[in-house]
């Protein structure tokens, strides 16, 4: 418990029988022959049109799918997000974007709604156009392979690299919000893609939605980082439907951004090679820039997520990754507090003699958290990310085309 | 040869005795029991006050070394480099100032020169106080311990976990430029630093010399990155005694250019767990910001770093690389070509089917070359950093405190 939230249950203590999933969305999880035979396609569908909001990656090399979306998303309605795996629709050119909008067309007449209520998502490898005609055959029959809740298969539907489905599901009053994320930082081994999709039946009008999931991924999947390298197709989007009525919108607020926490940390938790979750915090910062941008670079730097996956209390890397900050001239080592955990190792409430076993021994935990203390300030942030560690490069290296 | 560039000789092409080391520079390189047997201390000094000028690193950690330093060039006169490895002297406070300020005025004592003359630098590990009085007792005998030339044993002198030392010689008219340079990334393992000296006894006037030593560090050490990670005590310096008098400034100004790429290429090349030398060609921009912005995203992705460790022509991460400088929103993927080497892989010149084996057999040479077309106009930069390898991981997370 949260505050305010309802319980948010992990995807381990649910299962499909048990929950009572929001009003009025089918999905399928199915195979359609991209690269393989494992699923590789997935639609969410709302029985009637949703108010809808969806933010995407700011990638100079945004995939063709997203080009499609945007325009489907501006008038702030939407009845479905199709998804497939096994390739990204990134630097396709024109065809692309054919292709892009064929799927959506053949998905609308299965279903019987229009063209401009879908948001299309793709994600894998870069530089190599879809299958496009095995996978029209395969939505022909796309109505009848559509079934009430099932949103753990669609979450695993949307996996790559990643290692477990990443779902949660809230109460909030009598609706019901239900969230699925997929991203691992590679996938077999291009680009992967950070794509979390939200759907829920409380009536929530489109402005208010917007707002909040935009706040939502401003505090979660924009605090996250991997490996640095932003993907081309990062997708985060929500239906509210309004079948189970009005709700408490603080409620609401608060399961949607607890949610969206959850699920990013579940993303830096197994990010490609990941032994542990670190958390970085930056507080006493003169501003919220200020703080993210400190963090980031802590939660970035190679020497920190070496040092954290060989288990090395070794705190001047991460004075180097704040000195790094080069325009941030009020920051003043004089001033600055360097913790782990609970543990000060720089600065003022830092012991004359470091306790070295106490530090190694916080080390050993899957999840570690760094305090730096700029003494600046009231302002604060939280980032998420993970070591650095030899699977990372083996995964990323050891693919020949 | 580069152009009017006098011939600049590789360390392993010379040896002590078949160079006119530069007139008037005498220095030592000797042990002061800083952590163990191994060479830590070397002094270059000159024998007359020369002209001088040194640029250091922008990190708000920044050593004290460099704060006592700062002060002592801003006459732009030096008569001595005084460094010692194995301990930064980095995020030590007062103590860490008063332990810098001491060291030069036993040098100048010892050398009967101004301590207002001298350029101290430490390079090691961070947050620890260094062995003073240890390092005061072995200063003493210092006059007697310097010697003409000697240059090569400086520059191992200032190793870290560089495999090999890096120096470079030129003759300018009738006067010797010599350049010498340490960096790996790492140092058991806190953080290494970019060294680099370089002396000659040409006769060049302060302003100029400084003019010139900053042109090429913007051209060279500035374009390298091993680990994105910008050391607490980067310093590079150079004196001019004039004892060999006047020089063609041109002349000068070239040997000094491409001594400084020569030398930020061997530190980029010896980059830690490297073992390709990247390089990262970025033409067809707006704008040299812009040109560099890119080329550093290419250069310093973890993926495309992989890739290249992994011999993978995996081209898509190049584009993610380049998409990711987002605010660069003149960049069109429709301009942009791509090359490995001399092969187009997207974009206008390349041929529909990729030659997979010819690329391939283009990833195994130690040096790779990635060109980027951004094709917006007519600016170019070029940088120079390495592949990730599983030894990157290993030197920087097998050591425990």
């Amino acid at each position: 418990m949260v505050g305010k939230v309802p319980t948010i249950t992990p995807t381990n203590r649910f299962d499909d029988a048990s929950v009572k999933w929001p009003e009025g969305f089918k999905t399928c999880a199915i195979n359609l022959g991209i690269k393989n035979g494992t699923l590789d396609f997935t639609v969410i569908q709302s029985v009637v049109p949703a108010n809808a909001a969806a933010m995407f990656t700011q990638s100079r090399f945004c995939g063709a799918p997203l080009q499609v979306g945007k325009k489907h998303i501006a008038n702030g309605r939407l009845q479905a997000f199709v998804i497939n795996s096994k390739n990204a629709n990134v630097a396709t050119g024109q065809q692309g974007i054919k292709n892009s909008q064929r799927i959506v067309h053949e998905v609308a007449n299965a279903l019987d709604i229009l063209p401009d209520d879908i948001l299309p998502s793709s994600t894998g490898v870069i530089g190599i156009q879809l299958p496009i005609e095995r996978m029209i055959k395969g939505i022909q029959g796309l109505r009848h392979q559509m079934s009430d809740g099932g949103f753990e298969r669609a979450a695993e539907a949307i996996m790559t690299t990643d290692t477990r489905p990443k779902i949660r599901i809230a109460k909030v009053g009598g609706s019901t919000l239900v969230g699925i994320a997929k991203g691992s930082g590679m996938i077999e081994p291009n680009m992967a893609t950070l794509l979390s999709y939200f759907v829920t039946d409380a009536k929530i009008s489109q402005p208010v939605l917007h707002e909040m999931m935009k706040e939502a991924v401003n505090e979660s999947f924009n605090m996250i980082s991997v490996d640095t390298d932003t993907s081309t197709s990062d997708t985060v989007a929500i239906m509210a439907n309004g079948l189970a009525g009005e709700v408490d919108i603080e409620d609401f607020r608060q399961a949607l951004r607890s949610m969206s926490i959850e699920l990013a940390k579940e993303i830096a938790r197994d990010g490609e090679g990941a032994t542990k979750l670190l958390e970085v915090v930056v507080d006493q910062a003169g501003s919220f820039k200020q703080a993210k941008k400190v963090a980031k670079s802590v939660v970035n730097s190679p020497l920190v997520k070496t040092a954290i996956f060989g288990r090395d209390p070794n705190w001047g890397r991460i004075a180097m990754a704040v000195g790094k900050c080069e325009d941030e001239d009020q920051i003043d080592p004089e001033n600055i507090g360097i913790a782990f955990g609970d543990i000060p190792v720089y600065g003022g409430e830092r012991e004359l003699n470091l306790d070295l076993d106490k530090l190694q021994a916080y080390l050993l935990n899957e999840e570690v958290s760094i305090r730096i203390s700029l003494g600046l300030g009231e302002e604060k942030a939280t980032v998420w990310g993970c070591d650095l560690s030899y699977d990372y490069v083996r995964i990323n290296a050891e693919y020949t085309t």
